[in-house]
């Protein structure tokens, strides 16, 4: 049995989220029947992030065992790839992994990128990749909100109802905001995310740069504990998991 | 009448180019019809760049003239974009221009980029937007190469065999090769560009890259001033038009 890390990136657009259901394409179902194609063996893909509908990953972690010793982690690679053509997924690095590596349970850290494009006119190139924000955001606002959620919190309200993680405490490393011409970057990090939790907080920060809400407005609904309390939640197409963070 | 300045956002994937043309959708036609839509006129789009089916732009000027002075250019953006919902093209910002202004005539450069993804992995991210090139590339080689392309020369070797311009006389000011991680950037901006000129120096460049040119070689094919003597056409995929200059 030989365990692989694969770092996989996808656009979201043609799936319902990271993980097989029944409804719908989803890119562990893709890379599950890519490698069957390929190797005859069905196996389950461990995914570090579980992506909804539509959300884009350019560094999401994975790992697969294959009842075999015959195959490197490049040629893996390369024929899962050869295999998950022509869906927009791929595998862009491979490596053997020692059996205690679990994608998900050995993570330490996730990152995501949040793109709104901050202009009057609609999205054209960046269409199913951000979020169109016609008004002027302030974006000096919206870091000053951003820094009230940075820390050891319950994230209730900015929590999916259907989250099903135990807890809602969390700790947010990183949330920063920052614009570069029309666009405007949201970098979040964390160990791990309630359900929604980014785009509950970027919809949250966006009533911040349109100054219905201050600074003050966004600890309040932190300590609501209140789902109603926060802003609504941002569309999925702005949303990108970047990176995923090992001990290693 | 009103001469009305637009640079112009879009995908190129959905398009057969810029240019009007009876076998299929173009952008110049998009924008004409919702001219149409909003205004009852049936108008011109004069473009700056003639872009080839699957080309996109971040930066494409037009001007149309409307037999009114009602509209301001904001109206006449957010009219035009109203209209082409859902297309991939938007109007990301208007003037009003002087009756001398022509996009087309009055245009002294125009830039390009070509995105090159320079790893073992297919596209997925960049699908329809980027060249995927397998073999590493040497960019310090293909910046020697290109430097010998830059300033006024025959660029016979480089120019669609159906290219309609009159001279193949071109003074090509800019054109850079860079490395971002496993992006590499070509930028090229001149007065104006032979047919498929752009695509062709990429195409040639990547030959340099792979080791199996020298930069010399780039300085044959281009003494050469035949279109068999430099390397093969880079897919449309991977170009943008990012800008056009003007005298103002």
């Amino acid at each position: 049995m030989t365990r692989y890390r694969l770092t996989v990136e996808y656009d979201g657009a043609p799936f319902v989220g990271w993980q097989r259901q029944d409804n719908g394409a989803t890119v562990q179902g893709a890379i599950e029947d890519a490698v069957f194609a390929f190797s005859g063996q069905r196996v389950e893909v461990a995914g570090a992030g579980r992506t909804d509908t539509g959300v884009h990953a350019e560094g999401q972690v994975a790992h697969i065992d294959l009842a075999t010793d015959r195959f490197d982690a490049v040629t893996v690679m390369n024929a899962i790839n050869a295999h998950l053509r022509p869906l927009p997924v791929a595998v862009v690095s491979a490596s053997v992994a020692s059996p205690d590596f679990h994608a998900r349970f050995s993570a330490i850290w996730r990152s995501y990128r949040y793109v709104i494009v901050n202009r009057r006119a609609p999205l054209a190139l960046d269409l199913g990749r951000a979020w169109s924000v016609l008004a002027p955001l302030d974006v000096a606002a919206m870091s000053a909100g951003a820094e009230r959620l940075i820390g050891h919190h319950d994230f209730t309200s900015f929590r999916a109802v259907h989250c099903q993680s135990k807890s809602p405490m969390k700790t947010l490393d990183v949330l920063q905001v920052s614009r570069h011409g029309e666009r405007i970057v949201v970098e979040a990090r964390a160990r791990s995310f309630l359900h929604h939790q980014v785009r509950n907080m970027v919809g949250t920060l966006r009533l911040v740069g349109e100054g219905k809400w201050q600074p003050d407005d966004v600890t309040a609904a932190l300590k609501a504990r209140d789902r109603v309390a926060a802003g609504p939640t941002a569309p999925a197409d702005g949303l990108t998991l970047t990176a995923v963070g090992y001990p290693d």
